[in-house]
């Protein structure tokens, strides 16, 4: 084993490592600007270049944008989602719904499994604001709601890591759903299998919970797929 | 809509991406010293500065690694490994257990699905060597056998994220599994599940092939939460 001098790279490390805690623990929640260079600089007792290689950094993984003249903000507070996202838009539509469908299904096995009644309360509003935004006829609304009863569901599942990738992944399906037919017959198609799967996690019956996602998404799979054009070769955007 | 200058960001990201797909599709592999700066500079047609921001980029990604005094080596194709991997160490391991079981499940249906006569010939074969590592009574050359086992059917549900998904989440979980007797019977008892799901697959059964992984996941589980005391608290390393 060979002796390592101590790096100025470990440095930024350590600052790279200790600024994501604070956006992913919410301490800098998104949206919100950071304290300005000298701050940091005085704060963390490092040189101003050691904060802003380590700056950088978080804005290539996505974290910190800058807005010229006007400071550095949190734009996410996940590192994963925006890797997630370049990968999946490098990726065929197919192979990011099966990969959604892996972790909904066992999303909702596990929501069966854990929920509590508070959970099952929030999954069935979330579920009767599907109902009324489809009476409503406004597509757009009913979208918001179709996707927030999903989350709904997965945060039934209470693992922080499945909600996060579930997250990343549901996005970038929902870039490439812009166009009004396929979304239409999407919601129509929800709106049926959405009510068994509100029961089966009701009745903690993971196995029916499972097929009732794979069944949708399945569904939704054919519509996308033959509404994108090209099936297996389709990329996002 | 306001108009927006050009920046030298747009152009740090655009090297970024270029570089980055080198490594992701292997025109760069892992191990290999990248080109000297001043050698992109002449290929790109970019400033020294630029190369040099989106190195850094890349370092911080963990994507490349600069040996000092020896330039900058590929160290991961993937750039979602290494940013899953830190998200994972801060996470429970019954956390990471789940995701797992999850894409695992998925990987096994799909696998059942669409394997080729190939995949299915390499499956047996790894399957094969499983049972002889298993009979040499050599440890670490059973956790690898049954590894490379676990991949070669990941591999056959053709889906390359994942496989990247699990590849990243597979490698954090062996990082806990590092003693004796937890490991043991993992071993024992995946070699009877094994079998079992080698023949779902061939049979194109996905509903048991699902269940089988479901099934020696949620012994695992259970081993390895009680192994590394204290079940839902526990957290990498």
């Amino acid at each position: 084993m060979t002796l390592q001098r101590p790096t100025k790279r470990t440095l930024v490390e350590q600052i790279v490592a200790q600024l994501e805690q604070l956006i992913e623990n919410g301490t800098w929640p998104v949206g919100e600007r950071i304290p300005a260079e000298p701050e940091l600089v005085k704060e963390l007792g490092v040189s101003r270049n050691t904060i802003r290689e380590a700056i950088h950094a978080l804005i290539h993984a996505g974290l910190l944008r800058t807005r010229q003249g006007d400071g550095t903000y949190v734009c996410s507070a996940s590192s994963l989602k925006p890797v997630l996202s370049r990968r999946l838009e490098r990726s065929k539509l197919s192979e990011t719904l099966e990969v959604r469908s892996a972790l909904e299904q066992e999303g909702a096995r596990l929501a069966a499994r854990r929920r509590t009644p508070e959970d099952i309360g929030k999954i069935r509003s979330a579920y009767e604001a599907c109902v009324r935004a489809e009476a409503s006829g406004d597509i757009e609304l009913h979208v918001q709601a179709d996707y927030a009863f999903h989350k709904e569901i997965i945060a039934a599942a209470h693992n922080s890591i499945l909600s996060d990738l579930y997250d990343s992944i549901s996005e970038a399906v929902r870039q490439v759903v812009t166009y009004g037919s396929s979304r239409l017959c999407l919601l129509r198609l929800h709106s049926e299998l959405n009510a068994r799967l509100v029961e089966s996690i009701a009745n903690r019956d993971e196995d029916r919970s499972a097929e009732a996602v794979r069944e949708y998404i399945d569904a939704s799979r054919s519509i996308l797929l033959q509404d994108t054009q090209g099936g297996n070769e389709q990329h996002h955007e």
